[in-house]
């Protein structure tokens, strides 16, 4: 058998990640243990976490130096020790950044073969639970209401935005660019996309959500949740997804203006929320998604790089707003 | 019938509010008008909010130079013109800054004669129902939970900490000044105090708090609600009630670092409030403050400055820290 590839998180970033955090390592390829299966990766996910991750603890405990870089995969299983799986599955879980993963079996999902291995990692994988969750359970947009998604051309914001739409919303996203802006609209259905870079975020808001907003599913944090505060409806929601602004750095700004004060004055809640806290409804989300991306009613946008050298650019890539859909590498 | 003393809003405050802002005119009593009452005032209450209101917007109209100074309190009938109300009747209301007031009756509360006046302004009044569905609706703290409250010697937050003892929490509250750090803990029951001014926040919470922050009654934002989330545990909810921190000024600073941040990694829910928003359970609340009234098991905080045309300064000293409990004028 061959060597086993590993990107290992080398050194702390100070400000932006990059290609100089990390160094490729080739080690033996481990043995599966009591219990486990020896997973061999096909496709390795890109997460904006990835760089919380290396700053401090957040939902997990903090990367080290010298580890092997933190992140999901697919793959298959090639050898088995545990009943319940057998090589040829196909599995997810934190492989990390790696060709070959020895892990237990009770930390990989297996997957049904019918679906594309693509689609585990975006729709029918975190993101789209992420998107599913937030929107539904946090956000909790009715009929009629108008919902902004910021990031929404990323892995998440791009199916958030997709089952807000299913809800009857009239749906409005932040990205970067004329072409991304485009994309969201002609491609994913959106009704309006704000370039957050390029535009006057409060006039472009007010334009593109004539009646306020009553639901925010927050990306990014910074001056896109500002704006969105100042432009909610009295009993507005904020779901908290992410802070992908704040990530890229080592030197996070203040909070917004208008927290808590937009809170109280609008009755706003704001909620955090990790997807791992709705595990326990996991079958049914992600029996939904499969219906309706069998359906055509979401589209999975997926970027894909190919080739696990890349891991480094394609992450410093994605800080960089350079994937449409959720970006993932095959191995 | 002697002339009706009333205090205007003369001039927007710059900076803190003061008598500056305000001037004291004399008006004919007015007539009651058809389905109207005439209310002579016997106390007056005095709020944070009160400074916002000059401000701007808030959940009520902003108020303008030349305006009679708006405000609750309560009174008695002397004459009615509405089917439901008699003279002698005890009501409450939003009868602005004066001694007497015509208003229409379905705009007035009646109360039950037993209770004692000063009780209908504070524990039986805005404040009690305030501190009721705000801890127990927004807050929602469990049994063995750890709960701060800002501003827990005031009108709001000296009720809001005196309910989560009820509900078998450990509860800290945040004031200035030894002395009322001493009072909340002796006299209404908290378990442990912090001065805000006068210790290290973080020290001082992470050793009145060992096992963290569960549920945060938020009445000021500012610096307690930054180190607030930061000892949060997951889950953690803040019940945004006022940002008092922040009224007095006329250039708010930003919001705290943590958010969106914490909110994300700790899952915490921030939700801001209005108490008219509860009305249509304002009897049971009612109720319930009462009763723990009577049997003692919370006190009802009374400050009570004597005469009309101490308003103004009643209310810069407020801003100041000056009173315990709820802060009234009697008229």
């Amino acid at each position: 058998m061959t060597a086993n590839r590993q990107w290992i998180y080398a050194r702390k970033p100070e400000g932006e990640v990059g290609p100089d955090n990390f160094e490729l390592r080739e080690t033996p390829v481990p043995d599966a243990g009591p219990g486990q299966v020896l997973v061999k990766t096909t496709l390795l996910s890109l997460d904006p976490a990835s760089r919380a991750w290396m700053q401090g603890a957040t939902y997990r405990s903090q990367l080290h130096p010298g580890d092997v870089m933190a992140g999901w995969g697919t793959g298959q299983v090639v050898k088995s020790n545990a009943k319940n799986l057998s090589p040829g599955d196909v599995v997810s879980g934190e492989t990390g950044w790696q060709e070959y993963s020895a892990m237990p079996a009770h930390a990989l999902v297996k997957h049904d073969k019918k679906h594309k291995p693509e689609h585990l990692l975006s729709a029918l994988g975190i993101v789209g639970l992420t998107a599913y969750f937030g929107m539904l359970d946090v956000g909790r947009p009715r009929p009629g209401e108008t919902v902004l998604v910021s990031g929404a051309a990323g892995a998440v914001g791009s199916l958030a935005g997709q089952i807000a739409k299913l809800m009857g919303c009239r749906v409005v996203g932040t990205t970067r660019g004329t072409d991304k802006c485009k994309w969201i609209v002609d491609e994913l259905g959106f009704d309006a996309a704000v370039d957050y870079q390029n535009e006057n975020l409060d006039k472009a808001l007010k334009a593109a959500c004539p009646n306020g907003l009553d639901v925010y599913f927050d990306n990014t944090g910074g001056q896109v949740l500002e704006a969105a505060l100042r432009r909610m409806n009295v009993f507005g929601r904020v779901a908290c997804c992410g802070v992908v602004s704040q990530y890229n750095t080592s030197t996070p700004l203040p909070g917004p203006f208008g927290v808590p004060g937009f809170l109280v004055t609008k009755r706003i809640r704001m909620e955090g929320f990790v997807v791992m806290d709705f595990y326990n409804r996991r079958a049914q989300a992600e029996a939904a998604l499969a219906r309706w991306l069998d359906e055509g009613k979401i589209k999975a946008a997926v970027d894909v790089v190919e080739g696990f050298e890349k891991m480094p650019s394609a992450l410093a890539g994605m800080f960089a707003g350079k994937n449409r859909g959720k970006l993932m590498v095959r191995v």
